[in-house]
């Protein structure tokens, strides 16, 4: 008697079997990294919040929130869809989509959008209305952000030979798009009071807590893995086929990438804080420690439009550069008259920039010729934050001659908590007393006097 | 001669390595989720310092730290066995299970169970005294919160017809379980010295940080993700089976729920901020960054019960709805002289509440009929909830007629930081002086004296 | 007619396929618990920002972002080269290796050498230079650690009769060492002013705010899941071999000891905080909460050597353990002089050195006997604390002996913040004025003048 055939496996089976773990395995992966990078969130409003006047923050938290909140909600019902439009797929309105790609297409776009979003608040901070920014940041999720990705990432037509523009991560894509928007807003929207002085010297107006600054700039480091490493798939093919009696394609591990992508966010990022330090260091003989929180961060901008690209020994120079060059551009923008208050456009926008330029220049294998991959870079650089400026512009141009971009004198000196929100941020600490102001209390009732410390110690 | 006929598969073979594979990316998925819910305790922790007073934070403080550590091996030796036991699987001692079963069994359970604990320390601050509150902690871990995951979860009791009562994520069975507990425990402990009037008018209390609360509120976010994502299994199906010569089964990835719950869930808490932003705006034409926070919250917490189920209309209209209550339901706990601290009622148990007994109002698909689900839906609500008011409001009085409930008038006053812990939170800030508070100095040991800022500087 | 036999599935095609997605499924863990692991930096930086003096905290914070920026780049370049040839495989420069290994090889190693070498910066809070620190953690990173991790991890060498030195995830490898070296070095570099007085008594110097110390320990108790479980393989095995017309090894799911790792760490935690949160209580009447906090985190170093392989009891009681040690050893450290600020050696040092030795004695499967096993371990806790205390000691004495490693008494009474930094931490706060010190402010240009709180309101 002979041996039965063990019962083996037949090609769709496989096939079936096979392309539910690949497919699972991705998602996870997009889930997993669009948590880290929805969690920059909060690094952002530490950050920001950090850097304001204790008067302030209150301000600058409830525009972070509602930055993601009202972004958000526009990105699901037009942004997205204008992304694609103007990539050329039609308006795809997102909640008809299938319910599968709401995780891995519209949320994981979402996540980037409203990182760029977010940006802008920290350089309006401390005398933009709220309802100013709200409105800026409707049309942000709505229009201009999307048509940035529309021309780009949906439809790559910025090309230049046989080179088309290159942005890995959204080094230009989303931080310099948000950096040059929130420059823009700031230059519009004119100085905090006291800012700068009329013979043009500049006065500091340091931010109340160096603890949640550095705080969010680690969170945000932390949320960057998701946005830098997570922009990699974690299969560089993920189905396998089966078609005329054969099985074609096949599950293909995208480790080089993956590995290419961490080492090169890690040391830009270490060099970004190195490099600020250094300059820091040079000018002063200390080493302030905004600069190496803010350095840090630049390291990481300036590789994101390249981290699967550059070489090893680009990305340490790209981290040098781009926290070196951050003093200096903020004192420029300084020099400008512009009270860029989180110092965003030096940190999300010039740092956006160097790294996006120097893609040609550092990148491991690059395809098309130097020069034109250099010149598609240009011409992508130029008309990402050309679009930005102009529609950004516009909008704060329009708000400011109604009146509705920034708040009275008087409220501005008051601080924005008490004048937009009605709340002190710390009622028991700093000069002012403990009574929460008339007007808005927090969960006050009517018919009720605020205690206060006096009153209740 | 003929080519040999190539090495085949067996059944056997393919099954076993892609059931390896299917396990451990089922795996990976729950421990991911689980150390983002585990993360929640630091927004908790944040969230809820942020809103008291500075004499009162590290009490505050503390009560999280011990909730996860007290509560977390209760449920590990007791807790987990009684929630089998009220299931009608018999009593399970935890640490004898199968080693696996601890990563995707018991510490999934767990973080679940923790959450529902933390809850009600926001409610009970500036009065209880610690060791009632731990007291109070351990029995929710071992008894309360196990009855309710027993009678649901675990046992599916809870049926109307063809309905069963529908909780994907905990909207009721964590957080309105543990909102009507803070609920329950605040209203027999009674308010703070100074919440409310003799003439039933009420003032505030404002917290001493606004940015520590907006800090929980982003982490508190971010660690949802886990909790409601993460319910969804990324696998659907995980297994292949070989049995009389066939495979069956097979892997079956579960996309598209997974996609609804990161889209209702994201929508949800975007629509809680705006909902609440618009309430305050009406009231007062300010927005309090607070509600605004809470009311993110309150948008997580409405979604809670039906993320993978609600239509994106739906998501949207719970989330406007579990903020736009928080604000009006907070003021009605006020009314009811209720001293919520943190406002754990309409957070996690109104905002709960509404979005379990909305869902067969906003089902994409709903099997049984409108009527048997809204009522299951009320039945289970209504059990749950009872059972957690009878259970929390005993102890609590048993606790306050044996004068164990709450510290004395002189410690409320004074604060809960010095006479329960015998620290100061913030020893350089505020009106108090540096100086630790005798008998009980953070590392103090014997025949030493306390240093002040004077003496140091 | 008879049917066509249906496409099967050779053995290459499944080998190539499942060894793809196995791949795929240990890197994606390696790469989310190394993000994890990172992460502890923002923990690191909160807890020890929270433990010193107001005018320090930025001296603290610029120290945690160049530990992680210099401590890594040298780690690039030198550090785990090194590691690699005094483990016997040569020098390795990592920038040439295979790019997938700088993820899950160079990376992962990374994120842990860089915990060990954060520890010491919260022993020497206060007092010593910059430059000093940045030495040191140049040549922590560059061959102290590297040593360490080439004699075990890499090299194996440590021994005794049938039993290698076990430490799974860094209790003695990574902790106790960071905590030795920080003992090491607050020894060389002497007390603060005015923490101890002439006849030998104790002063308390409190930290600044018990808020962020608890955030930070949360913080790091979220990354340490990275830390410990992610040091378990998701799979055990994961690839098949086709080799002589046979399929050997395959994918094996590794959830016994994952279920394991996250049991004993979670419950090790626990009572760690309950240790010392007991101790602190019999001690004072009071529960010290910086006490909980860190018996908390002592817990968890407590079972970071031997999480896979302890018993659940025996990880409930080393967690008791090290949480109860906490008190005691501080105090110890206190009567020899030592001001070891953020108390580090009791959390990371005395608490690893329990759990490494404690293995032999809790272990669920033990292979070679008790007295060899513990032998090995006395042994390699010998080895690596006695190079470390050798190697640090040396490098401080040196910096001291040339006077580099302590800032003048008239800069730490005036605070690291100006004196290092030219910053403030909280202008708005505490008793100093808000004016930014001269010569280093924040973001300040030539030729303008500070802006006080006064000119701005």
């Amino acid at each position: 008697m002979i041996d039965p055939i063990p019962l083996q496996v037949t090609a769709e089976t496989f096939a079936e079997n096979i392309n539910a773990l690949g497919a699972s395995i991705n998602y996870m992966w997009i889930l997993t990294v669009s948590f880290l990078i929805f969690f920059m969130h909060a690094g952002f409003a530490m950050l920001e919040a950090g850097q304001v006047r204790s008067k302030n923050v209150a301000n600058q938290l409830t525009k972070n929130l509602l930055t993601w909140s009202v972004g958000v909600t526009v990105f699901f019902l037009i942004g997205a869809g204008v992304s694609s439009l103007v990539g050329g797929g039609g308006f795809n309105f997102v909640p008809v989509d299938d319910p599968a790609s709401w995780g891995n297409g519209w949320f994981y776009g979402a996540v980037f959008a409203m990182t760029a979003a977010t940006i802008v608040s920290g350089a309006v901070a401390g005398r933009a209305k709220l309802r100013a920014y709200v409105t800026y940041t409707f049309l942000l999720a709505a229009v201009i952000y999307p048509v940035v990705t529309g021309i780009t990432w949906a439809g790559g037509y910025i090309q230049f030979g046989d080179a088309v523009f290159y942005d890995f991560a959204g080094g230009t894509i989303v931080h310099a798009m948000g950096g040059v928007a929130g420059l823009t807003a700031a230059y519009v929207l004119g100085p905090r009071i006291g800012r700068f002085n009329d013979d043009g010297s500049v006065n500091v107006i340091p931010g109340h807590s160096m603890t949640f600054a550095v705080l969010g700039t680690l969170l945000l480091a932390f949320g960057w893995y998701g946005f830098n490493v997570g922009t990699a798939s974690i299969l560089s093919v993920s189905a396998v086929t089966v078609e005329d009696g054969a099985i074609t394609g096949g599950i293909a591990f995208n480790g080089a990438v993956l590995g290419r992508v961490v080492m090169t966010t890690t040391v830009s990022m270490a060099m970004g804080a190195i490099g600020a330090a250094l300059v820091a260091w040079a000018k002063t003989g200390k080493v302030d420690t905004l600069y190496v929180a803010n350095g840090l961060l630049a390291g990481l901008v300036g590789i994101t439009a390249i981290p699967d690209a550059a070489t090893w020994w680009g990305a340490l120079l790209i981290g040098l550069l781009a926290g070196a060059q951050l003093p200096l551009v903020f004192e420029l923008t300084e020099k400008l008259g512009i009270d860029d208050v989180c110092a965003v456009f030096p940190v999300h926008g010039s740092a956006g920039v160097l790294g996006t330029l120097a893609f040609p220049f550092v990148a491991a294998d690059l395809g098309p010729s130097v020069a034109n991959a250099f010149l598609a870079q240009v011409v992508g650089v130029a008309a990402i934050l050309g679009w930005t400026v102009v529609a950004t512009g516009l909008i704060w141009y329009v708000l400011k001659a109604t009146g509705q971009a920034r708040v009275t004198p008087e409220h501005e000196q008051e601080g924005l908590d008490v004048s937009e929100h009605g709340v002190e941020t710390y009622p028991e600490f700093g000069g002012s007393d403990s009574v929460v102001a008339d007007g808005g209390p927090t969960f006050k009732t009517d018919g009720g006097s605020d205690i206060t410390e006096g009153d209740n110690e």
